[in-house]
């Protein structure tokens, strides 16, 4: 387990920021809660005042196999270039039915994906990423913060 | 202008969640761009899942005077008490119109609102907050990040 510190994630997120600005997204959209803190701070580096975020839910159906649900409360209409954002793609299970689901959902719109962390087994692979997951990652916002 | 780190951060918002723990929140909706970081936080801290965000927009209107669109594409139904999160209650005219327009909509949930900072000549004063703002603050995620 590594502990990943918010300094850390600034050197990185400025990286990530180089890199997605040729994209020149209209909106960001934050995979609630992973992605939130990094989709706020992208959109500070790249003065991109839209930014929205929907969240996902994993239940086990009746088989017992792991399912999502995406509550997608987005409004992008209009919206030509849109940036999806989350921490990591782990198994990749999140990103892959988000990006289904918002692809299929807005036709006319281009959608591109940022995180931190790919491992190399997930299922889908980011447009934009930073480093490889090789172990398990603690974030800073999962450790700093208790009741 | 003082610049507000991510240390000092850290400080004032746990003692935030130690507020507004007891509210027994189910949902936290954070004000975009500068309630999101806060937002997800004290999602973490008080391991909240249900993490939402809304837009506001400032226009000038025909007599140039400042107005503002709430873009609320929240879903908070069936739930019954909402934690309402931005950074700072400066004029209070952002949370005076989200307060306003969620009550409104939701009659049936109680709404209580929290920020980092209040200044004294806020028309609002939200129900949680930490320091008193006496002069512009410079946040962390406003200066860390550049393109």
């Amino acid at each position: 387990m590594k502990y990943y510190s918010y300094e850390t994630f600034k050197l990185d997120t400025n990286k990530l920021i180089k890199q997605v600005k040729l994209f020149e997204a209209d909106a960001i959209v934050g995979i609630a809660r992973g992605g939130l803190i990094l989709s706020h701070c992208i959109s500070e580096g790249l003065n991109i005042r839209n930014v929205q975020s929907l969240r996902t839910e994993l239940y086990d159906d009746t088989q017992k196999r792991e399912k999502i649900t995406i509550h997608d409360d987005c409004n992008l209409r209009g919206l030509k270039r849109v940036l999806v954002v989350d921490d990591i793609a782990d198994s990749g299970e999140t990103l892959d039915a988000v990006m289904a689901e918002l692809t299929q959902k807005y036709k006319d719109i281009e959608f591109k994906s940022a995180t931190l962390f790919y491992k190399k087994t997930s299922t889908y692979q980011p447009h934009f990423w930073i480093n490889e997951a090789t172990e398990w990652i603690e974030f800073f916002w999962e450790k700093d913060f208790t009741a």
